[in-house]
């Protein structure tokens, strides 16, 4: 997606430990016009199959997660929490990630109701890097029944295992931008 | 809005400590089709404030944010964070909120190169009960210097302090669900 890759490089900032910051649009300050667009183009990409919930992980996934659903006729989307929360079910599925950003391992929960042999889940998240926080959510689709149609990430560092880890489990993965190599002297996409 | 009041009526739960919980269509899975509809009626409230962006805090006030955001002609959203990570800026603004349901004092913060005089932020949040997370969003704003023009909640606790200790400070606020009461008996909306 042109416009993300450009956005990217106008506004993504590389900070130590191989970060890609980019609060300026998406993980802090949202740009909203380009959250429909992406929803836009994720629904092009996984039109053909015709997801009938999206599942994805608290906080940034979930304006992505929001702007594809609108894509697909307003289907659910479910956000597996991160943190705990005194409300939460008590009947849920559970996958552990760990989180670079944030340090050390956090666990992924979604309570149970939501989730029947029935539906098509679609996973969107912001980044994949490792792969963590999109494998835990597939397997929590895995624990469910449920059946896993695709994994959309917004923004892929193509030269961390993430990519490798899904597509091995035989899942469609599409990546709106993937970045091949980012450092001081700038950052390379893969389709350039 | 009578669909979001029949929407509570139907699937909230309520929870010991007066906690309620709309974990289907609000909280964990979104109803997008009724997230969209809740954007286009703050908006009808809110036009004649003409904001130019919006301020929630994760995670459960993003999505109404955002679909309120798509009906400003998507100006940006900003989301404050709870969550402390390891690519936050470091000049930001901050402001205590006590959480009732995560238990203890959460600090919200904001980088400030997100607010500027010029700005006219409407603050969109999914509950508004003791205020803690609107006033602490309101604090944010006063910090920046940027004008407030109004606050807006999905589901008002009308019983609570919170709208008093939003109203007493001069700024308009609108909620589209007021809950009066809510015990054993079910739950009263304050316009029933």
């Amino acid at each position: 997606m042109q416009e993300l890759k450009e956005m990217i490089r106008r506004d993504g900032i590389i900070l130590p430990g191989d970060i890609l910051k980019v609060d300026r649009f998406l993980n802090h300050q949202i740009d909203i016009g380009l959250a429909t667009r992406i929803g836009k183009e994720f629904h092009r990409l996984f039109e053909a199959e015709a997801p009938s919930k999206i599942l994805t992980v608290e906080t940034s996934g979930i304006a992505f997660a929001i702007t594809t659903a609108q894509q697909f006729n307003n289907i659910p989307v479910i956000f597996a929490k991160k943190y705990r929360s005194m409300n939460m079910d008590p009947d849920q599925y559970t996958a552990d990630a760990i989180s670079y950003t944030r340090g050390g391992a956090v666990s992924l929960s979604c309570a149970k109701e939501y989730f029947s042999p029935e539906d098509r889940f679609l996973i969107i998240d912001d980044f994949l890097a490792n792969g963590e926080a999109m494998c835990a959510l597939i397997d929590i689709c895995r624990q469910s029944g449920a059946k896993l149609v695709g994994c959309g990430a917004v923004i892929e560092k193509s030269y961390q295992a993430g990519r490798r880890r899904i597509e091995e489990q035989g899942i469609k993965l599409c990546s709106l931008a993937c970045i091949s190599a980012m450092d001081e002297n700038g950052i390379q996409f893969q389709d350039d």
